[in-house]
Protein backbone atom coordinates (compact mmCIF):
# COMPACT_ATOMS: atom_id res chain seq x y z
CA UNK A 1 0.00 0.00 0.00
CA UNK A 2 1.08 3.09 -0.86
CA UNK A 3 1.77 6.15 1.80
CA UNK A 4 1.02 9.34 1.60
CA UNK A 5 2.45 12.45 3.67
CA UNK A 6 0.10 15.39 2.89
CA UNK A 7 -1.62 17.93 4.81
CA UNK A 8 -5.28 18.77 4.00
CA UNK A 9 -5.08 22.65 2.38
CA UNK A 10 -1.66 21.51 0.76
CA UNK A 11 -2.59 22.14 -2.65
CA UNK A 12 0.68 19.92 -4.35
CA UNK A 13 -0.86 17.21 -1.82
CA UNK A 14 -4.57 17.87 -2.68
CA UNK A 15 -2.64 16.71 -6.71
CA UNK A 16 -1.24 13.79 -5.37
CA UNK A 17 -4.60 12.84 -3.31
CA UNK A 18 -6.81 13.42 -6.97
CA UNK A 19 -4.08 10.96 -8.87
CA UNK A 20 -4.22 7.89 -6.53
CA UNK A 21 -8.43 8.16 -6.60
CA UNK A 22 -8.16 8.97 -10.43
CA UNK A 23 -6.58 5.39 -10.51
CA UNK A 24 -8.11 3.98 -7.51
CA UNK A 25 -5.04 3.48 -5.81
CA UNK A 26 -5.42 3.32 -2.00
CA UNK A 27 -2.98 5.48 0.37
CA UNK A 28 -2.54 5.66 3.54
CA UNK A 29 -2.96 9.27 4.18
CA UNK A 30 -0.70 10.80 6.92
CA UNK A 31 -0.99 13.83 8.43
CA UNK A 32 1.72 16.88 8.28
CA UNK A 33 0.34 19.39 9.97
CA UNK A 34 1.85 22.39 8.36
CA UNK A 35 1.19 25.03 11.30
CA UNK A 36 0.54 23.43 14.30
CA UNK A 37 3.73 23.46 16.79
CA UNK A 38 5.92 25.95 13.82
CA UNK A 39 5.17 23.08 11.38
CA UNK A 40 5.71 19.31 11.45
CA UNK A 41 7.64 19.40 7.90
CA UNK A 42 9.75 20.84 10.11
CA UNK A 43 10.83 17.91 12.37
CA UNK A 44 14.07 15.68 11.82
CA UNK A 45 11.94 12.86 11.30
CA UNK A 46 10.15 14.39 8.52
CA UNK A 47 13.56 15.53 7.05
CA UNK A 48 14.64 11.84 6.87
CA UNK A 49 11.27 11.19 4.25
CA UNK A 50 11.64 14.59 2.43
CA UNK A 51 14.91 16.65 2.86
CA UNK A 52 13.15 19.55 1.42
CA UNK A 53 10.73 19.91 4.57
CA UNK A 54 7.41 20.07 2.39
CA UNK A 55 4.84 17.73 1.38
CA UNK A 56 3.21 16.09 -0.49
CA UNK A 57 6.03 12.68 0.08
CA UNK A 58 5.06 9.16 -1.38
CA UNK A 59 6.08 6.11 0.10
CA UNK A 60 5.97 3.04 -2.65
CA UNK A 61 7.86 -0.26 -0.89
CA UNK A 62 11.75 1.44 -0.84
CA UNK A 63 10.80 4.57 -3.17
CA UNK A 64 10.39 7.58 -0.81
CA UNK A 65 9.61 10.46 -3.33
CA UNK A 66 8.91 13.77 -3.15
CA UNK A 67 7.49 16.66 -5.91
CA UNK A 68 4.24 16.40 -6.44
CA UNK A 69 4.29 16.23 -10.57
CA UNK A 70 7.33 13.47 -10.20
CA UNK A 71 5.16 11.79 -8.13
CA UNK A 72 2.16 11.71 -10.40
CA UNK A 73 4.41 11.08 -13.59
CA UNK A 74 5.78 8.24 -11.54
CA UNK A 75 2.48 6.78 -10.57
CA UNK A 76 1.06 6.89 -14.76
CA UNK A 77 4.31 4.64 -14.87
CA UNK A 78 3.89 2.10 -12.29
CA UNK A 79 0.28 2.63 -12.84
CA UNK A 80 -0.64 3.42 -15.79
CA UNK A 81 -4.61 2.21 -16.16
CA UNK A 82 -6.13 5.39 -16.04
CA UNK A 83 -3.40 7.45 -17.43
CA UNK A 84 -3.18 11.30 -15.96
CA UNK A 85 -0.55 11.69 -19.17
CA UNK A 86 -2.76 11.75 -22.40
CA UNK A 87 -1.32 9.73 -25.29
CA UNK A 88 1.07 10.87 -27.97
CA UNK A 89 4.24 13.22 -27.40
CA UNK A 90 2.15 16.43 -28.38
CA UNK A 91 -0.78 16.23 -26.39
CA UNK A 92 1.22 14.96 -23.55
CA UNK A 93 3.40 18.04 -23.71
CA UNK A 94 0.79 20.30 -24.06
CA UNK A 95 -0.89 18.51 -20.37
CA UNK A 96 2.69 18.61 -18.56
CA UNK A 97 2.85 22.43 -19.56
CA UNK A 98 -0.54 23.53 -18.60
CA UNK A 99 0.44 21.54 -15.29
CA UNK A 100 3.93 23.64 -14.86
CA UNK A 101 2.24 26.75 -15.00
CA UNK A 102 0.43 26.14 -12.25
CA UNK A 103 2.95 23.83 -9.71
CA UNK A 104 5.87 26.02 -11.36
CA UNK A 105 4.97 29.29 -12.49
CA UNK A 106 1.87 30.33 -9.89
CA UNK A 107 1.75 27.89 -6.50
CA UNK A 108 5.50 28.18 -5.56
CA UNK A 109 5.16 31.62 -4.94
CA UNK A 110 1.80 31.87 -2.88
CA UNK A 111 3.18 28.67 -0.90
CA UNK A 112 2.76 29.34 3.26
CA UNK A 113 6.74 29.63 3.50
CA UNK A 114 6.79 32.59 0.99
CA UNK A 115 4.23 34.21 2.65
CA UNK A 116 5.22 33.73 5.99
CA UNK A 117 8.64 35.23 4.68
CA UNK A 118 6.80 37.89 3.61
CA UNK A 119 5.87 39.11 6.71
CA UNK A 120 8.26 38.19 8.74
CA UNK A 121 11.29 39.47 6.72
CA UNK A 122 9.91 41.67 4.41
CA UNK A 123 7.31 43.24 7.05
CA UNK A 124 4.42 42.92 4.64
CA UNK A 125 1.32 43.92 5.68
CA UNK A 126 -1.97 41.35 5.56
CA UNK A 127 -2.76 43.47 2.88
CA UNK A 128 -0.13 43.40 0.79
CA UNK A 129 0.38 39.65 1.37
CA UNK A 130 -2.93 39.41 -0.11
CA UNK A 131 -2.34 41.61 -3.09
CA UNK A 132 0.85 39.59 -3.98
CA UNK A 133 -1.15 36.09 -3.75
CA UNK A 134 -3.61 38.05 -6.20
CA UNK A 135 -1.29 39.16 -8.46
CA UNK A 136 0.79 35.83 -8.70
CA UNK A 137 -2.82 33.63 -9.53
CA UNK A 138 -4.18 35.99 -12.11
CA UNK A 139 -1.21 36.39 -13.58
CA UNK A 140 -0.86 32.47 -14.25
CA UNK A 141 -4.84 32.11 -14.89
CA UNK A 142 -4.60 34.66 -17.55
CA UNK A 143 -2.39 33.04 -19.47
CA UNK A 144 -3.93 29.94 -18.58
CA UNK A 145 -7.33 30.57 -20.04
CA UNK A 146 -5.57 31.76 -22.94
CA UNK A 147 -4.22 28.37 -23.47
CA UNK A 148 -7.12 26.71 -22.82
CA UNK A 149 -8.66 28.21 -25.36
CA UNK A 150 -5.99 26.15 -27.76
CA UNK A 151 -6.03 22.53 -25.66
CA UNK A 152 -9.27 22.40 -24.00
CA UNK A 153 -12.09 20.29 -24.42
CA UNK A 154 -14.13 19.02 -21.63
CA UNK A 155 -11.07 18.63 -19.28
CA UNK A 156 -8.25 20.85 -19.95
CA UNK A 157 -6.89 18.81 -22.76
CA UNK A 158 -9.30 17.35 -24.78
CA UNK A 159 -12.31 15.05 -22.94
CA UNK A 160 -10.25 13.48 -20.69
CA UNK A 161 -8.75 13.79 -17.13
CA UNK A 162 -5.30 14.73 -16.96
CA UNK A 163 -2.45 16.00 -15.02
CA UNK A 164 -3.05 19.30 -16.39
CA UNK A 165 -7.00 18.94 -14.38
CA UNK A 166 -5.22 17.77 -11.35
CA UNK A 167 -3.17 20.84 -10.94
CA UNK A 168 -5.64 23.31 -11.46
CA UNK A 169 -8.66 22.59 -9.26
CA UNK A 170 -6.50 22.65 -6.37
CA UNK A 171 -5.42 26.27 -7.28
CA UNK A 172 -8.49 27.30 -8.23
CA UNK A 173 -9.62 25.96 -4.55
CA UNK A 174 -6.60 28.44 -3.17
CA UNK A 175 -7.76 31.34 -5.37
CA UNK A 176 -11.70 30.84 -3.61
CA UNK A 177 -10.04 30.61 -0.32
CA UNK A 178 -8.32 34.21 -0.72
CA UNK A 179 -11.28 35.37 -3.12
CA UNK A 180 -9.46 36.04 -6.26
CA UNK A 181 -12.79 36.99 -8.54
CA UNK A 182 -12.57 34.31 -10.94
CA UNK A 183 -15.09 35.53 -13.76
CA UNK A 184 -12.50 35.90 -16.58
CA UNK A 185 -11.55 32.67 -16.59
CA UNK A 186 -14.97 30.95 -17.85
CA UNK A 187 -12.64 28.02 -19.15
CA UNK A 188 -10.91 27.80 -15.98
CA UNK A 189 -14.37 27.71 -13.97
CA UNK A 190 -16.04 25.50 -16.29
CA UNK A 191 -13.51 23.17 -16.20
CA UNK A 192 -12.98 22.95 -12.54
CA UNK A 193 -16.76 22.12 -12.41
CA UNK A 194 -16.77 19.50 -14.62
CA UNK A 195 -13.66 17.78 -12.51
CA UNK A 196 -15.43 18.54 -9.05
CA UNK A 197 -18.26 16.37 -10.16
CA UNK A 198 -16.11 13.39 -10.36
CA UNK A 199 -15.31 11.33 -7.03
CA UNK A 200 -11.95 11.35 -7.83
CA UNK A 201 -11.71 15.05 -7.49
CA UNK A 202 -14.59 15.40 -4.48
CA UNK A 203 -13.17 12.51 -2.16
CA UNK A 204 -9.72 14.51 -2.60
CA UNK A 205 -11.05 17.80 -1.61
CA UNK A 206 -9.79 19.54 1.46
CA UNK A 207 -12.58 19.13 3.53
CA UNK A 208 -12.64 15.34 2.97
CA UNK A 209 -9.67 15.25 4.80
CA UNK A 210 -9.10 13.66 8.29
CA UNK A 211 -6.73 16.53 9.37
CA UNK A 212 -9.00 19.20 8.05
CA UNK A 213 -10.31 22.01 10.77
CA UNK B 1 14.50 22.58 -38.05
CA UNK B 2 13.27 23.48 -34.01
CA UNK B 3 13.32 27.41 -33.08
CA UNK B 4 13.89 28.37 -28.94
CA UNK B 5 12.94 31.00 -27.83
CA UNK B 6 15.01 32.16 -24.95
CA UNK B 7 17.37 34.62 -23.79
CA UNK B 8 20.87 34.38 -22.42
CA UNK B 9 20.86 34.92 -19.17
CA UNK B 10 17.31 32.80 -18.98
CA UNK B 11 18.08 29.41 -16.67
CA UNK B 12 14.79 27.77 -17.73
CA UNK B 13 15.77 28.54 -21.60
CA UNK B 14 19.74 27.74 -20.36
CA UNK B 15 18.29 23.91 -19.34
CA UNK B 16 16.16 23.71 -22.98
CA UNK B 17 19.65 24.39 -24.31
CA UNK B 18 21.43 21.94 -23.24
CA UNK B 19 18.55 19.93 -23.49
CA UNK B 20 18.99 20.70 -27.68
CA UNK B 21 22.93 20.05 -27.56
CA UNK B 22 22.90 16.58 -25.30
CA UNK B 23 20.77 14.99 -28.16
CA UNK B 24 22.36 16.95 -31.08
CA UNK B 25 19.44 18.85 -32.22
CA UNK B 26 19.95 21.96 -34.04
CA UNK B 27 17.98 24.90 -33.00
CA UNK B 28 16.90 28.30 -34.15
CA UNK B 29 17.85 30.29 -31.15
CA UNK B 30 16.19 33.88 -31.08
CA UNK B 31 16.33 36.52 -28.65
CA UNK B 32 13.60 37.75 -26.27
CA UNK B 33 15.39 40.13 -24.62
CA UNK B 34 13.83 40.42 -20.99
CA UNK B 35 15.56 43.80 -19.97
CA UNK B 36 15.70 46.10 -23.02
CA UNK B 37 12.44 48.20 -23.63
CA UNK B 38 10.56 46.88 -20.20
CA UNK B 39 11.16 43.43 -21.57
CA UNK B 40 10.24 42.04 -25.14
CA UNK B 41 8.41 39.30 -23.68
CA UNK B 42 5.73 41.22 -23.00
CA UNK B 43 5.31 42.13 -26.54
CA UNK B 44 1.91 41.04 -27.73
CA UNK B 45 3.86 39.51 -31.21
CA UNK B 46 5.39 36.85 -28.37
CA UNK B 47 2.31 36.96 -26.09
CA UNK B 48 0.82 34.96 -29.23
CA UNK B 49 3.24 32.51 -28.90
CA UNK B 50 3.56 32.44 -24.90
CA UNK B 51 0.69 33.40 -23.46
CA UNK B 52 2.54 33.36 -19.92
CA UNK B 53 4.91 35.88 -21.35
CA UNK B 54 7.67 33.79 -20.14
CA UNK B 55 10.73 32.48 -21.88
CA UNK B 56 11.67 29.78 -22.76
CA UNK B 57 8.93 28.59 -25.69
CA UNK B 58 10.04 25.97 -28.35
CA UNK B 59 8.47 25.71 -31.52
CA UNK B 60 8.34 22.56 -33.29
CA UNK B 61 6.49 22.38 -36.73
CA UNK B 62 2.91 23.06 -35.07
CA UNK B 63 3.35 22.81 -32.02
CA UNK B 64 4.36 25.71 -29.83
CA UNK B 65 5.00 25.01 -26.50
CA UNK B 66 5.86 26.71 -22.80
CA UNK B 67 7.37 25.22 -19.68
CA UNK B 68 11.04 24.28 -19.71
CA UNK B 69 10.64 20.70 -18.36
CA UNK B 70 7.39 19.98 -20.10
CA UNK B 71 9.56 20.81 -23.26
CA UNK B 72 12.43 18.65 -22.04
CA UNK B 73 10.16 15.82 -21.62
CA UNK B 74 8.83 16.40 -25.09
CA UNK B 75 11.99 16.31 -26.53
CA UNK B 76 13.12 13.28 -24.91
CA UNK B 77 9.59 11.56 -26.11
CA UNK B 78 10.12 13.00 -29.80
CA UNK B 79 13.81 12.75 -30.03
CA UNK B 80 14.63 10.01 -27.33
CA UNK B 81 18.53 9.10 -28.06
CA UNK B 82 20.59 10.39 -26.06
CA UNK B 83 18.03 9.98 -23.07
CA UNK B 84 17.58 12.93 -20.53
CA UNK B 85 15.34 10.84 -18.36
CA UNK B 86 16.77 7.59 -16.90
CA UNK B 87 15.28 3.85 -17.68
CA UNK B 88 12.76 2.57 -15.33
CA UNK B 89 9.82 4.06 -13.08
CA UNK B 90 12.21 4.84 -9.94
CA UNK B 91 15.20 6.71 -11.50
CA UNK B 92 12.93 8.15 -13.30
CA UNK B 93 11.03 9.43 -11.13
CA UNK B 94 14.00 10.68 -8.57
CA UNK B 95 15.42 12.40 -11.72
CA UNK B 96 12.28 14.13 -12.22
CA UNK B 97 11.94 15.26 -8.38
CA UNK B 98 15.39 17.03 -8.27
CA UNK B 99 14.55 18.55 -11.71
CA UNK B 100 11.39 19.93 -9.94
CA UNK B 101 13.25 20.64 -6.60
CA UNK B 102 14.85 23.25 -8.61
CA UNK B 103 11.93 24.23 -11.20
CA UNK B 104 9.49 24.52 -9.07
CA UNK B 105 10.37 25.30 -5.66
CA UNK B 106 13.54 27.36 -6.40
CA UNK B 107 13.91 28.79 -9.75
CA UNK B 108 10.39 30.47 -10.22
CA UNK B 109 11.04 32.79 -6.22
CA UNK B 110 14.20 34.39 -8.30
CA UNK B 111 12.57 34.80 -11.45
CA UNK B 112 13.34 38.38 -12.87
CA UNK B 113 9.61 39.18 -12.25
CA UNK B 114 9.28 38.72 -8.58
CA UNK B 115 12.32 40.85 -8.01
CA UNK B 116 11.03 43.92 -9.82
CA UNK B 117 7.66 43.05 -7.78
CA UNK B 118 9.46 42.94 -4.31
CA UNK B 119 11.28 46.08 -5.60
CA UNK B 120 7.92 47.81 -6.67
CA UNK B 121 5.28 46.93 -4.88
CA UNK B 122 7.19 45.95 -1.80
CA UNK B 123 9.67 47.91 -1.55
CA UNK B 124 12.67 45.75 -0.88
CA UNK B 125 15.72 47.42 -0.80
CA UNK B 126 18.74 45.82 -2.99
CA UNK B 127 20.07 44.48 -0.01
CA UNK B 128 16.71 42.80 1.15
CA UNK B 129 16.53 41.59 -2.73
CA UNK B 130 19.57 39.60 -2.06
CA UNK B 131 18.87 38.25 1.28
CA UNK B 132 15.27 36.98 -0.59
CA UNK B 133 17.50 35.26 -3.07
CA UNK B 134 20.34 33.62 -1.27
CA UNK B 135 17.52 32.49 0.84
CA UNK B 136 15.97 30.43 -1.73
CA UNK B 137 19.02 29.22 -3.58
CA UNK B 138 20.19 28.12 0.50
CA UNK B 139 16.92 26.46 1.13
CA UNK B 140 17.10 24.34 -1.88
CA UNK B 141 20.39 23.51 -2.03
CA UNK B 142 20.10 22.44 1.66
CA UNK B 143 17.97 19.84 0.49
CA UNK B 144 19.01 19.05 -2.72
CA UNK B 145 22.74 18.31 -1.37
CA UNK B 146 20.97 15.31 1.19
CA UNK B 147 19.02 14.21 -1.89
CA UNK B 148 22.04 13.61 -4.21
CA UNK B 149 23.92 11.55 -1.28
CA UNK B 150 21.23 9.09 -2.05
CA UNK B 151 20.77 9.17 -5.81
CA UNK B 152 23.89 10.77 -7.50
CA UNK B 153 27.08 8.94 -8.84
CA UNK B 154 28.84 11.00 -11.82
CA UNK B 155 25.71 12.90 -12.07
CA UNK B 156 22.77 13.91 -10.08
CA UNK B 157 20.68 10.19 -11.16
CA UNK B 158 23.89 7.48 -11.42
CA UNK B 159 26.57 8.18 -14.00
CA UNK B 160 24.73 9.45 -16.93
CA UNK B 161 23.23 12.89 -17.62
CA UNK B 162 19.69 13.53 -16.70
CA UNK B 163 16.83 16.19 -16.67
CA UNK B 164 18.36 17.07 -12.95
CA UNK B 165 21.75 17.70 -13.80
CA UNK B 166 20.03 20.05 -16.62
CA UNK B 167 18.38 21.69 -14.04
CA UNK B 168 21.08 21.87 -11.50
CA UNK B 169 23.52 23.70 -13.60
CA UNK B 170 21.78 26.67 -14.74
CA UNK B 171 21.01 27.10 -10.77
CA UNK B 172 24.45 27.27 -9.81
CA UNK B 173 25.26 30.05 -12.60
CA UNK B 174 22.68 32.29 -10.74
CA UNK B 175 24.00 30.59 -7.63
CA UNK B 176 27.56 32.13 -8.62
CA UNK B 177 26.27 35.27 -10.40
CA UNK B 178 24.68 36.73 -6.86
CA UNK B 179 27.76 35.21 -4.92
CA UNK B 180 25.99 32.69 -3.21
CA UNK B 181 28.36 30.90 -0.97
CA UNK B 182 28.77 27.09 -2.11
CA UNK B 183 30.89 25.36 0.26
CA UNK B 184 28.48 23.32 1.96
CA UNK B 185 27.40 21.59 -1.16
CA UNK B 186 30.29 19.67 -2.40
CA UNK B 187 27.99 16.87 -4.44
CA UNK B 188 26.48 20.30 -6.00
CA UNK B 189 29.97 21.61 -7.07
CA UNK B 190 31.79 18.30 -7.95
CA UNK B 191 28.46 17.52 -10.38
CA UNK B 192 28.29 20.69 -12.00
CA UNK B 193 31.99 20.44 -12.61
CA UNK B 194 31.57 17.44 -14.10
CA UNK B 195 28.98 18.80 -16.40
CA UNK B 196 30.65 22.20 -17.66
CA UNK B 197 32.97 20.04 -18.85
CA UNK B 198 30.48 18.46 -21.62
CA UNK B 199 30.30 20.03 -24.97
CA UNK B 200 26.36 20.51 -24.39
CA UNK B 201 26.83 22.50 -21.15
CA UNK B 202 29.61 24.76 -22.45
CA UNK B 203 27.86 25.06 -25.99
CA UNK B 204 24.91 26.20 -23.89
CA UNK B 205 26.23 28.73 -21.19
CA UNK B 206 24.97 32.23 -21.19
CA UNK B 207 27.99 33.44 -22.23
CA UNK B 208 27.85 31.77 -25.72
CA UNK B 209 24.53 33.15 -26.58
CA UNK B 210 24.43 35.67 -29.27
CA UNK B 211 22.18 38.11 -27.07
CA UNK B 212 24.69 37.92 -23.98
CA UNK B 213 25.95 41.40 -23.41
Amino acid sequence: MLTLYGYWRSSAAYRVRIACHHKGLAFDNRSVHLVRDGGEQHLPAYGVLNPNHLVPTLVDGDLILNQSLAIIEYLDEAYPMPALLPEGPVARAKARALAQNIASDCHPLNNLRVLKYLGSELKASEAQKTAWYHHWIKTAFEGLELQLEQTSGEFCVGDEVSIADVCLVPQVYNAERFKVALDDYPLIRAITARCRALESFSLAAPEQQPDAL
